[in-house]
């Protein structure tokens, strides 16, 4: 073991105040009020501790306040503790007991991180000069807005937007879905839809909703660019993608510089939204790369 | 309305033993012992009628054996239950209280039908020469195994194959998932999974499996198919799909034709399992596309 070795008392009172408090951020309501959120498990913990040291080095605040272990995640895990305990913060030890009192999953796998809210404004997303955008619409389930981030971490995305009236991506269910992404781009947040494409338009973006009414083939697209044509999946794009029941209302498909359907082969009505969004935004790496290799040629 | 108003009493009873036995079919050992399952929703029951007037116009056994509507969806859907009268399924009107005691769903939205098990053995599958197969390996969750389902419809999958130790496909969270897709296409389970890779072959098939540890880049065998090259993406493939947290066995991988990994641009370490299938499935329909067009040239 290593000096990152968790210190103090083992929290061992499931009851307490300190585990009552941690748990509440389990409630949008206290994650607003405390600015705090929670990262459970190994990836996310990992991924979490690694901003941290990334943030901390850069002279900005830390992202993980409060890091909890169980002594067999300690023993697991140590490169994860010394790291954190590298820019100030140290791990405290608790029982499985508290842990799992701490959070809302069955086997939080013994590692808890309280951690500062994530999100920033839209002009921060777009001073990284991003390439690939996905903006979620009105989407309200937690698992499918994660997984929509982890897609766009995966598809090399340069940030991702969650308009209003969409799920908080601090939300446990989210925070887990996106497999530790929450922590790799950064994500707006609260952002009024329709204005926020005009501002993704002048941030150089070509801006495309996901739909099944598009007019737009997704596999036309990419034949285009293909082809060479100018324009189109090659260029920087922000994706929209809308609510898992009822889609995009007709004031933002407008909007949008296009709307584009993915296309359906075989007798599915459609792709659920985290599949569809996934091929949109896997379109969008793919042409890019082959854009990339013809001006190599 | 038609003559495929329900007719008898309204049932109203949550306690009967009619209501109780369909309740039961939420479980896997009561499917397995009546060989019967429950889709619920308007999109699941018109894709179960639809096949059931295929199937009957054919000559085969109807796929819906009980059909069950609360007044308002027998209001909102006159033709669901105007094709199941059709042929010879005629709907009995339950109140709301009773489809809920029936489903294990929140909001069964009025709609219910029992229906006899759809899975076919493997040789089934490759009777109707498909070129794109997904074969699901020790997936356990059933909105994921859901989810590939209407994924592969989507990117027009000929058959899709559950391996044994995977989850039952008729289970109501998977029926949910694949928003009808399971009455779509040949679905084979409960297959050993390193023979079936052999018959699959044996069919035509190239068998890849799509895992982390891949040595060949999805991008890459795009490319290869892009540029013409014989073999890979354009022929017909099965791909293999693993545990979504272990992934494939070691034997498993050494029985595939290759080992195809998804590219991740970004700092994900990966994608989860059914946006990764996803991508996969539509890689092949995209190259097999492209391939079509080339010809046409």
């Amino acid at each position: 073991m290593t000096t990152g070795r968790p210190v103090g008392a083992v929290l061992a009172n499931p009851g307490s105040d300190r585990v009552r408090a941690v748990r509440r951020l389990t409630g949008r309501s206290a994650r607003l009020r405390e600015g705090r959120f929670v990262a459970e498990g190994p990836q996310a913990v990992t991924e979490a501790v690694d901003a941290t040291v990334a943030a901390v080095t850069a002279g900005r605040a830390p992202v993980v306040l409060e890091l909890y272990a169980t002594y067999g995640a300690a023993a697991r895990y140590p490169e994860v503790l010394e790291a954190a305990r590298s820019v100030g913060v140290q791990a405290r030890t608790a029982t499985d007991q508290v842990l799992a009192a701490m959070s809302d999953t069955v086997t939080p796998q013994g590692l808890l991180a309280v951690c500062t809210l994530v999100d920033v404004p839209l002009a921060a997303v777009l001073d990284g000069r991003p390439e690939l955008v996905a903006v979620l619409g009105y989407v309200r389930d937690p698992g499918n807005a994660g997984t929509v981030l982890r897609a766009a971490d995966a598809a090399g995305a340069g940030g991702v937007v969650l308009s209003d009236a969409s799920v908080d991506v601090h939300n446990p269910k989210c925070v887990r879905a996106s497999a530790g992404s929450i922590f790799h781009l950064p994500v707006a947040t609260g952002v009024p839809l329709v204005p926020s494409l005009r501002e993704l338009r002048e941030g150089g973006l070509r801006v495309y909703a996901a739909d099944v009414s598009g007019d737009l083939d997704l596999d036309d697209l990419l034949d285009a660019a293909e082809d060479g044509e100018p324009g189109g999946l090659a260029d920087p794009v922000a994706w929209v993608f809308g609510n898992e029941a009822w889609g995009l209302p007709h004031e933002v498909l407008v909007a949008c510089d296009g709307v584009v359907r993915v296309p359906v082969h075989g007798r599915a009505e459609s792709l659920n939204l985290a599949t569809a969004a996934t091929v949109c935004l896997y379109a969008s790496a793919r042409a890019s790369r082959r854009a990339r290799r013809r001006r190599q040629v």
